[in-house]
């Protein structure tokens, strides 16, 4: 871009949009990366949109311009869906957080994209609705970051993914159209299903402005546990026994045991330094007794001594605020150090003989790795805390990674089970997808013919 | 096509398929349309291959002669999905119809397209798995068909529509390549969502030919019931309180008098003619038991008399064949008949309005209608049972259907619950979703770049 466009540019973000256009270099820097290792230069201006009317002449401006966009709504991503590039703008929707509309006999709501869960559920506590947005990635994420990613985390095994619980989209489009996909009606075979097609596409279709939501009802009854193991593996045949008895889990975490070390320090808690499952168990009073009886028996068998019952609503959100911050806590471990996180997901059956290989793998390396997941779903984590900037320890952790995604593959699993593609796994969905990749690329084309949203993420 | 075009595309369809390429006239016939009014001119002929090489192969051959092709399930849809043009090719999948494998600790099983739901069931039953596919349409389609239209039908309130309940894909795209979509693992975010896309494709995008869906458990306890109500409103509110009470409903289903007049003389049973639900309910005794017992207690307050219970498995199943032969049994009220249906859905709280504001219009109409529901849903249909090739009476009927799909497109609902498009609802497409269309549009361009793969369905 020469320097008479690079004013022309300014000066038509300026007017448009004032002092929510910054070139401010603190800013810039704030919006230049994720919560990972991955690295980002330094976009060329931040915008704060707050309208689809604003993102949709942003995108306009950006098109005239050629100019790449990024859209980042808490950067608390790991795959590098939001790092930043030389000349790129940098669209941040945290000032689109206003929830629209909330419905509580059709049990949905429609909120910005730049509305985080928490402030969500926190307004339908306020309005006394008795209803929750049940998906619970750890993270205080932004809705539009979780659409973007598909996101998911300890709750999908009984509420869903977030395919599961959009029912509709406004999207802004790369022409600078505003469109909207889906509806609020609970079902619909009404053409292609542009909403699922957005959810996963983590910036590079579109720009995800509203969200229309499902809402769970909150559960008359909650328990929760905790029961360490001797080992892993024992950990992973309790959550199989579990899963084939059909208990009802809400959440069931596994944490091994350096990431238990890592949860006691960061957290000041108490807990054994053992693997450990978390459980949760929603329902009417009696479904959940049941599960939960069930469900100790059936743990008790390999566990180091008794389920420690948290009924208490306190100790139950310390016990859930320690495994979201697991990662900090991992990080933690290690001051000054970068997350690198790996995040393959396979099917069940599988899930022991993945863990157990996984852990001969880290057995070989020098590497410090925590592990972690939401083994209900057959979904872990290796956490490494690695030095910034040193190459030999990030080759490592990425060879292994590499070899993790391997053996998850082989198993008829995903290399990312909840965190995308982002610039991380490029090469990975080339060997997950192989030649549907091709069609991906072929609507990418199509949608953004001059590759302008979030390019360079999810395809190499 | 010219006569020598025509000649050797005969030929090497002969050759690659021998006997399964035909061009006899009855054959044609019984692939020209679907089970609805929608007229089809016959197809040139009719192609039966049994491998995922043959179909990749025979599109190869149309992409070089530039010859549309159809794919065919079981022709028991009713937009006119399947209805044939001049010089198609008609691709019926039914001979590609084995298990491919089933995976009981996983709770999933891979199955090619003209396996139709329930051969899975059967098969599931014999391999003693306590499993079953519970997407329940009704008719017994092909779940090749089902992803196509993202069917659902009665059960969905409890087990969801097809896109909740496929894993993955392969797909023949319109170059001929073979790839595969999803995967086995119970969440993935690699990449675009291409097995969400397919589901409701309607063949527009490429040939389906094996799918990977999820098993649910077999209810430990099931429970049925049929209640019959004073007026469609005093059924209707009674689902929003049930509803509204979140009681666990694995199936609720709303039929008008005439219906169950119809119902009554097409499967020989004697239930009150008038407006009846039917219920069911799975779980384990103990949540059944609860769950029943409450769903009695909140509908005895509007209902004529007493639940009328079938516990006895027989007579369950006889209750619901009943409820699914419903369509034909509306036909059956006018013999000779041909059928159009409608299908909107709409979000919950709106439902008792839009089924009034229905009724209120069939009242204006001399045309029979019977009215029925998957009311949990927030769907339900208006089947008229028309003369053939009466001009009038059609235009009546697409009249009124218009009318109830812009009812529901007010009310934020959508023109088709489950029927999908096809080309009965093509310009309700365009009303339903505007510019988001163009998006549709964009990627059936991308991905069928000659317009081959099922032309003029879904779009005008």
């Amino acid at each position: 871009m020469n320097q008479h466009h690079s004013q022309q540019i300014h000066r038509e973000f300026q007017s448009l949009l004032g002092t929510r256009y910054t070139i401010d270099k603190t800013i810039r820097e704030a919006h230049a990366k994720d919560a990972s290792y991955h690295q980002g230069a330094l976009p060329e201006a931040v915008v704060f949109p707050d309208s689809n009317k604003e993102v949709s002449e942003i995108v306009k401006i950006c098109a005239k311009y050629n100019k790449p966009i990024i859209p980042y709504g808490t950067g608390t991503g790991v795959e590098g869906a939001v790092v930043s590039s030389e000349g790129a703008l940098c669209m941040s929707l945290n000032r689109m957080n206003r929830i629209l509309s909330v419905n509580p006999s059709d049990r949905d709501a429609t909120v910005q994209a730049g509305v985080t869960r928490l402030e969500l559920n926190t307004h339908l506590a306020k309005l006394g609705t008795q209803l929750h947005f049940p998906v619970d990635p750890g993270a205080d994420a932004s809705l539009g970051g979780m659409v973007a990613t598909r996101a998911s985390g300890t709750s999908a095994v009984y509420y869903g993914t977030m395919s599961d619980n959009v029912l509709g989209l406004t999207v802004i489009t790369a022409d600078g159209n505003i469109i909207s996909t889906g509806g609020r009606s609970r079902k619909s075979a009404a053409g292609y299903d542009l909403t699922r097609l957005f959810i996963g596409s983590e910036g590079t279709l579109g720009i995800i402005t509203e969200i229309t939501v499902k809402l769970a009802r909150l559960p008359e009854a909650v328990a929760a546990a905790v029961c360490a193991f001797p080992t892993v593996d024992a950990a992973v045949n309790t959550v199989l026994k579990l899963m084939d008895a059909g208990i009802s889990l809400a959440r069931i975490e596994l944490l091994d045991a350096l990431q238990m070390d890592a949860v006691n320090k960061y957290s000041r808690l108490n807990y054994d330094v053992a693997p450990t499952l978390f459980f949760e168990f929603h329902g009417s009073p009696n479904a959940v007794a049941e599960s939960s009886e069930i469900a100790a028996s059936i743990a008790s068998v390999n566990c180091n001594g008794d389920f420690r019952w948290t009924t208490d609503d306190t100790e139950r959100k310390q016990l859930w605020q320690a495994r979201y911050d697991s990662y900090y806590a991992a990080l933690n471990l290690r001051p000054g150090s970068v997350g690198y996180v790996t995040d393959v997901c396979v099917p069940i059956s599988q899930l022991a003989l993945c863990i157990n290989t996984t852990r001969a793998l880290l057995d070989t390396s020098q590497l410090m790795a925590t592990m972690l997941g939401h083994v209900g779903d057959g979904n872990f984590h290796v956490v490494f805390p690695l030095e910034p900037n040193n190459r030999e320890e990030l080759a490592e952790a990425q060879n292994i990674s590499n070899q993790i995604v391997d053996i998850a593959l082989e198993m008829g699993g995903t290399c990312t089970g909840e965190h995308g593609i982002g610039i991380g796994k490029r090469c990975a969905l080339e060997k997950e997808h192989g030649a549907a990749v091709n069609l991906m690329r072929a609507i990418k084309n199509a949608l953004d013919p001059q590759n302008l949203m979030n390019p360079g993420k999810v395809f190499l």
